[in-house]
């Protein structure tokens, strides 16, 4: 149970190489649900990224200014104790399909052993936007191909610049 | 975007034909995320119900009174107008597996599409519960097995009223 | 291998009770890919349907007038066995989600063991059509719900006469 | 661990209605593992069956004389404490497909927590029975089609008695 | 619709490295739904090839030689791109399992925004080639193991060239 | 099927890299069901492992030994050649979820082709196990965070020497 007037703060973590409409969509409606939601871009990923730690942060602060209750912060380390810390009840992921789900579904148990009081809540993304993934837009581009349609304005630039094809 | 204190009120529906301890997790996890969860139970019922309205919300009354910001409301007709109609920002429901994930998408969407303001978003249901369901829990007591690891107290004894075996 | 100026037939089978926005999505992607494409309506269903055969035929009619390949015919018994006989190259199958794909798999293969020499083509469903159903819209129907962007004009109608609310 | 020599026995459960190919595919493969299989067909079935007890049994009977380790019962109640109750280490399923897999996933679930001690294993049916199920035979009959390849030809007949389409 | 003499041109691309026999299979089929089929052998791939595309454009024109209304093309860029330029209604894809199916949903989905004028249609895979793929074989090869029944001749030999295991 | 007295032999092959509590799980379940259990530790694996062949099998045969019908062996080459040569009829694999079964499904219906006489059988993992691989832990430790309830004692040691993080 909560106390009256409690803000319920909520994270959207992801490495966000880069931002998609996808992704804003999700943050979209997250930010309709929850006090406060907090972006949360990670240093630390699997793979080297394509764009650097502040390239990713740039973009996505330029997508969550439209947001008032949403502000954009770095983690390193394992999201969940990121979570933890900043005070979280609920970490955001936006499902497009089916393989997402498993993928996430794992990961949000392994989350839930290792920090039992932050939950993981899966919102839909958009139906035009389920085909959209960074590296597919990445992808796209590599092969000279339009992506105006898949991500914000100010990522199309960035991702010809790095991609001349 | 919201104003600061705003109260996010959030529901969480079904026919609890009966509430079992699946459906009593997911309420706890919700309670702890919004600042209000409404317990919908459906008068309108695709199939014939084994227990009767009354006794459907009687059960959900009883595991709900621990809950100091839950509360629980029957609603007929759609469940997106009601959630609407309440002033929820959130339809909550919990997924247990692959199938439920699926059917539950397909029921976000079309919800998403007759009244876009209310947001579908979907929590794990814990692990030991996943295999829980209300018609399983009936099939068993059918069949004379025990089910107190899967409905609260008060519904096994109503179950095995209704089904002496 | 297939002679010069051979034109190719598809068959579109299917209950049809009644005929959706994702129905008529599929049958306008076929057209374009077939010489000829005949629309099943069967005589012959699992369960008992809420329109009668003149009913589901007479919809489907209307809504296929616009295209000058395609025609409406009903049939009984094996849809593989009437697609042969029609001289049919291709069934044609609509996908609207994961859960369709395995049931509709199982059905080609089965068919395929019956009649090798009929192929099972699936297309994908619009992204906004991907929540219809034919029994989704009568359930909204019943509950009081409005189906206009689910189903076609004329069966809108029928619908709501139907099933009054 | 397990006594030297000692005689590893599985059960194979089922409402059997009729058996198929499909069925006797597994029986086949799981016999050649175990010491002993017993294949159990179900008195209470969730719905009403086609065939009564006793001609399911039958089917199977003759279906398995060949195997010399594997044995016929009938058995009512829970499956699980039938399995616990004749000593079997293994409740064996078939999967065909990934449908199967979630219900089977589930139930094998619920059935660890009533019964610890009886685990449950799954087999892959054979490639080309992977679309054989006792309602689609019974469907094709009804429609007036061949189920030769489907099931085994003392059900063939039976099933074309039942329904002389 | 379509103008009746209209020859219907579907493309069936793909990396093919190499050509196995369940790209045969669909092959095969989709050359007798269209009146004609256009292989398209990728030159950009996402990672490197085993064999050049000297190589894997010679496999496939070796297998397609029995076709009459099938020939083989390069492409490089978007698929989709391509597939538009040739005048193709259809991009003819195989599928093996579920998994395939969401991978080629989300690109079908992409391609469908991109040009929307070319359609993709799936086709079932024949079951005893449903385990096939071009790295399983080259698995194999590198471990030793028979892949005769998997690629043809042309490719057997080639593959033991390159993996001498 | 099997003479009397015939010890059933089955074998549990994987590159355990390193081995997590879910296999250990497995391992125990597999080791009531048959007569001898024979762990594989794969020499030859696709990707570089983290830990040595030595270490694999020392990690294995720590944990393996409270089970005195189970042994651990090392393998090259194709799992099912070896299977088979140590007279096994079955490969046990643990499933965790749905897209280990359809990667699993497809490995195993290959491995059927190349060894008719070997069956895989799946087991399901405890579903607090559900969440465990062996790549999941690595990342966690990389990340610093805690792994003593995803792998045995033994390896959380090593695992901290490896990415002392």
């Amino acid at each position: 149970m909560t106390e009256p007037g409690t803000i319920h703060r909520a994270v959207c973590p992801g490495s966000f190489d880069p931002v998609t409409n996808g992704h804003i969509d999700v943050i979209e409606r997250a930010s309709r649900m929850f006090g406060e939601l907090i972006i949360g871009v990670a240093i630390d990923t699997p793979k080297k990224t394509t764009f650097s730690i502040d390239e990713r942060v740039g973009f996505m602060q330029e997508v969550c200014a439209p947001f008032a209750n949403v502000r954009v912060e770095v983690f390193d380390k394992l999201v969940v104790e990121w979570a933890s810390r900043v005070g979280a009840v609920a970490i955001v992921r936006g499902l497009r399909a089916l393989s997402d789900f498993e993928f996430e579904f794992q990961m949000a148990l392994a989350n839930r052993k290792l920090c039992p009081d932050v939950e993981t809540v899966f919102l839909m993304t958009r139906e035009d936007c389920s085909c959209i993934s960074s590296s597919m837009a990445k992808e796209i581009v590599k092969l000279g191909g339009p992506v105006d349609q898949f991500v914000p304005a100010c990522v199309v630039a960035a991702l010809k610049e790095k991609f001349p094809g």
